[in-house]
């Protein structure tokens, strides 16, 4: 699809103002960074409380705690023109211990968040789903196009997530865009393998899950943000949907090699074989779509890999220490 | 598949003790009468009180009304070897005005009842669909294994449970049975084409929605309930699907001046040429599946009109004359 067939000319580039479900989560607090700096009104809600300080510092003009119902979205929804439901479980592990909480933040409150917009104006709704829907696939580079069989309760549970975007957009036109994230990382991810191996690395052990040539298409938080943001104009009845990835890809090898290197650790990599329940060998994104909307990833690996290995030496490493004392 | 492949041979023909959802609606009344009229002991669970006398009535052994959770269904649960899931909403029109109660009772609902099995002994469960999910055919008569897409939120809500029920089995091993239920009627149906003819034809209103050519697959809600009890034997984490249906290709015009001979009724039937949206035109099942665990449909449409046609007669005249007094 052409970019001039499916964007919006009614819409600016930035939203005047907006809802940005799960504001304080790792993708939610870029969304609304990157929203707040381009003049746009972020009402954020999430299920936690937060304090003045920290509201501040996310650039979240209102905040409701009370998580996703249609009354919090009724009141954070004056002047809004758009909802970036950023909401979700994002965790095949949990997804396979707790189906029912995966559930209840994957599908019940995306289907709360649409019928929302149906009942109100038709407020277009960009929704973050993941390249879990994948499953796994014949052929890489994976387009849009490609057919789903998702394999992990996260995964299929995204799946529904998209048929519920695409129910609403077909039966009640509420106009919706879909974006399929790839392995996002960046500074304040607390999980998955960046996490995961940064305390390995930092505990002396370089021996990893898997053959090390199991592949992800990596993308840093922020070039993900100014994706999902450049997708307001695009929201449509027809519901494009985008890779957010960099169409790279990079092997777990490759990447936790470059993270020890980031922590100026010269010491040989190791793995030990074994496989996970649930997780894809490899995804590499055609990222065609994406690319077409203007925009392009812009941070690249060894910098975004960088970033992250200070930000975890500076914020959690004294905390490991002081739990280790 | 054949018979043999997918048949549970440590399980006989009939329960000892059942759950069944929805056990005092439309179908879940059928299905109960049948499995307590060959020695199972039925738990019903629905949304509604009802007396003792009606309990009885229907041949429910313990009624719970507390509606779908997974402490309902614990209570329930005790000695149960199978959840015949038979509740769920079965309105597209409703689906179309209130798509959020659509999705709380045949999505929701399906979730609370899978996760449920997986928490407890893994009980088979058999799920009650809907040629809804076939969608605008290219083919008739549909194969089960006919690519979905499915046009009303009904429809598509009644996809996602199966998706949810192929999740539970692939993801859980919880052993599943889908059937696709086609134009199922009989005594006691409140809605849809007959209910609603019978009004018209009462009124002295012979004329019609549509063409009088768009077809139905009709089976009777007895034969329904037949096939559905012997899924029980044949749920597995393959998850095989039947349509549950007759085979046969009914018009609207045939079974309308069929319905209106039984009620003595010597007119023409006459049709507006209008249509009603989220309704596919031609329906007609392939049921090779349903066919090969040796059930076959015995209720012959005249004999199963001329039932429903005595039943209005004798339970809705009255009520009619009533009101209009």
């Amino acid at each position: 699809m052409s970019p001039s067939a499916d964007m919006n000319p009614d819409r600016s580039r930035f939203p005047k103002c907006a809802i940005v479900t799960g504001a304080s989560g790792f993708i939610g607090r870029s969304v609304t960074r990157h929203l707040a700096e381009n003049g746009c009104i972020v009402k954020g809600i999430g299920t936690s409380e937060i304090s003045t300080a920290e509201r501040d510092a996310l650039s979240i003009a209102e905040w409701y705690s009370g998580g996703i119902s249609s009354e919090v979205l009724s009141q954070a929804s004056k002047n809004a023109e758009v909802i970036f439901h950023c909401a979700g479980s994002g965790s095949v592990p949990l997804s396979l211990r707790e189906p029912m909480v995966d559930f209840e933040k994957n599908v019940a409150a995306t289907a709360t968040v649409l019928n929302f917009s149906r009942e109100n104006g038709k407020l277009p709704v960009v929704f973050l789903s993941s390249a879990g829907v994948y499953g796994n696939v014949a052929k890489i580079p994976i387009p849009v196009t490609a057919s789903c069989d998702p394999i992990s309760p996260y995964g299929i549970n995204k799946q529904i997530g998209e048929i519920l975007v695409n129910q609403y957009a077909r039966c009640f036109d509420v106009p919706c865009a879909i974006v399929r994230l790839f392995s996002v990382y960046g500074a304040g991810l607390r999980k998955q393998l960046l996490w995961d191996a940064s305390h390995k690395l930092h505990q002396g052990d370089f021996t990893f899950f898997g053959t090390g040539e199991e592949s992800r298409d990596w993308i840093h938080v922020e070039d993900a943000a100014e994706l999902i943001v450049r997708l307001w104009r695009h929201a449509s009845v027809g519901v494009p949907v985008y890779n957010g990835a960099c169409g790279d890809k990079v092997t777990n090898r490759h990447i936790l090699g470059q993270l020890a290197e980031c922590y100026g650790l010269d010491h040989a990599i190791a793995f030990d074989g074994r496989g996970r329940p649930g997780d894809p060998k490899a995804y590499v994104a055609d990222i065609t779509t994406s690319l077409e909307t203007g925009w392009h990833p812009r941070v690249a690996l060894r910098e975004g890999l960088q970033g992250y290995a200070d930000w975890f030496r500076k914020n959690i490493i004294p905390e490991l220490s002081r739990k280790t004392d």
